[in-house]
């Protein structure tokens, strides 16, 4: 059979390499972008360019930001007195949908997994010392993901900031709300049992 | 809550202009790019435009090519007197998957759809008929797809091919094998009947 022609062959290599996109899904979009209006592809070229031009991160917090200081951050209406750590810069929308946070973030972009080979260097954890020791801050709220990864994140930057006099937390695991214990599995059901509280 | 930087926000939008890829998709790839070596995104913003710079449509077929002619119309392997006819140049892959045709194709890009606006005009029939006018076309093959549309535009150029003389067929509908009575819709389990053969 004939292959390709090498750039569309080459489009579909390129396109397979992004998250989520396997050959069918190559093959769909690049078909359909070979349809697509010239100016509409440009567009999308443009885009993927400007974003590594234009997008860097926060100074203060690592989240990602077209300028200096990303919009929590440059925000004089959020409370400077909590700091919020995350992974990943998209972890911070689950927590802004839910309109009851209004501190700031510390992006730590990874999380600790000595068998891969990261180690607490690999991670965007130094310049949060300077805004700790800077004062004003009352509370850091450890939001890493309730993975093995991210509980050891957790439990080692816990035991680097609580020296320094801060107040510590961890967001609770437990039985989503709307489930049914039925569908809860072993490790959740007995975190939830852990975290239980008086009523 | 702030918004993502604009340069993010305008890819997520792109991105979520390709088929197959929604809201949370086109988040999870844009994130994906914003921590990827710069060179490999410039590398599928190359890509992109250079698909849309050097891949054609084939002057005798209208299959995509980098050439002037498609790789099926340039090999002197393959047989001159079969034309299968197809939607869209993706559907060429699944007919020489099978390694069971070696005649030649032509691609309609599109099938009749007069509530879409989609008339025999919209086509590309036109370069069709030199072909068959030159002589040597034993069979046209109609292998468009088995929807409203796709017999459509079968039983329509079946109507304009006829009369030239040339032996006109359609691709059979049926069970799919592997599959089972059961699960088969009326109108497939109808057309399987229909399309009975003597054993």
């Amino acid at each position: 059979m004939p292959d390709y022609p090498e750039p569309l062959a080459r489009l579909i290599l390129e396109l397979k390499r992004l998250p989520g996109i396997g050959q069918k899904s190559a093959q769909r979009i690049a078909f359909h972008l070979l349809g697509a209006a010239r100016q509409d592809v440009e567009r999308l070229a443009q885009a993927l360019v400007e974003v590594k031009d234009r997008v860097g991160l926060c100074r203060q917090c690592n989240n990602i930001s077209d300028g200096e200081l990303c919009p929590f951050c440059a925000d004089p209406g959020r409370d400077p007195g909590l700091i919020c750590v995350v992974e990943q810069p998209h972890n911070i929308l689950p927590i802004e949908t839910t309109r009851q946070y209004s501190g700031l973030y510390h992006v730590l972009h990874g999380a600790l997994a000595p068998l891969r080979g990261i180690s607490p260097e690999q991670l965007k954890i130094s310049n949060l010392f300077p805004r700790l020791e800077a004062g004003g801050v009352r509370e850091v709220i450890l939001a890493t993901n309730p993975t093995v990864e991210g509980e050891a994140t957790a439990a080692y930057l816990s035991r680097l900031l609580k020296p320094l006099g801060v107040r510590v937390t961890r967001i609770a695991m437990g039985i989503p709300v709307g489930s049914d214990l039925e569908f809860a599995d072993e490790v959740t059901m007995t975190k939830s049992l852990e975290n239980r509280r008086e009523m």
